[in-house]
């Protein structure tokens, strides 16, 4: 966690931008969340056939990216996050603002499982990556 | 906001059928929640290929609809949207509702940004138009 | 509801994989959520295309299980769900716990309707199927 679902139309992305896309994600998710180690951070472009995206009743080609977070971050934290996807977003693939959605929806960290382990709550990755000696698959959650 | 996904096997719904959904799921959304601007609806079909959907442990047709909507409605509003939009997919389709689940999920309207604002809380929809001067997109909070 | 979503690179799981996923997800939260009908058991298999997902900012193979659940369950329950669901997951699949992700994310009883009904609050699912006899579908509240 988190995971990160872009949604947009077939086509639209290259593969070039799709990992430039998650490189800057994660780097975003982590510079605003203390403690997420970038392991942590999934990215899943979803491209939707032509005829499957709406707005207003009309056929859209809007992007929508919903992130799944851990709950516990400020709603400082959140906005903050929002605010930066979508600039992220216009800047590499050019799209209008009026034509992208950046949300993120919380889950309680007791709720997930990653890595064999339930997730820590906010400001507990540390200790936890520690407890639970995932430092011998690289994880690293004070960068 | 919202966004609303339907999950249904390929093949199953025609361009108009989806059109069609598109329009009433807007209708029926904008109805009940005064205020969201028609632009603001979002609808996306994602169809699962063969053996890709379950129910019961059995291969399934059943449609799965869920739509991520802006925190703030009453249960009152939240309960009739959901039964609207199952009668309006049972009467388009012809899906019996043994085969359609439609489903709700809140987030804070501070956790999404749209058109490059953060959302505004229910019931201030038409000042936060105003004071972003949406307008000049088209976008209408009035109806 | 449920409905699990199982995100994971195309070609990855053979048809008969699927149907015993969807089998034993079916069982898991059965056997956890007392009363909830097998029949309400949603799994899709959602297969995304080479070059689609990340991890880490980096191509990733890693599976994504996310369940919408009705609202109500233990904190406890929560937790053992989705930890029966990664040792199921990894025995199934073969794929390491590094690589599974499973998440639970809830929903309000009253934001769902299905069957044409909207749902009941937890323990109330035995007297909600009979009275809205759902058990002339083959629905069973009581394994």
């Amino acid at each position: 966690m988190p995971v990160y679902r872009c949604s947009l139309p077939e086509g639209r992305l290259s593969a070039d931008q799709k990992q430039q896309i998650a490189s800057e994600i994660t780097e975003i998710h982590c510079a605003l969340t203390n403690g997420t180690p970038r392991k942590f951070v999934h990215v899943v472009f979803d491209e939707a056939r032509p005829g499957a995206t709406f707005a207003g009743g009309e056929p859209s080609t809007a992007s929508k990216i919903v992130g799944l977070i851990r709950a516990g971050r400020t709603q400082e934290t959140r906005s903050e996050l929002v605010r930066r996807l979508t600039d992220m977003w216009a800047s590499v693939t050019g799209q209008d603002k009026a034509e992208i959605l950046v949300a993120v929806h919380e889950v309680r960290p007791q709720d997930v499982m990653e890595w064999g382990e339930l997730l820590p709550e906010d400001g507990q990755e540390a200790s936890w990556v520690a407890e639970h000696d995932l430092g011998r698959f690289g994880v690293d959650a004070t960068r």
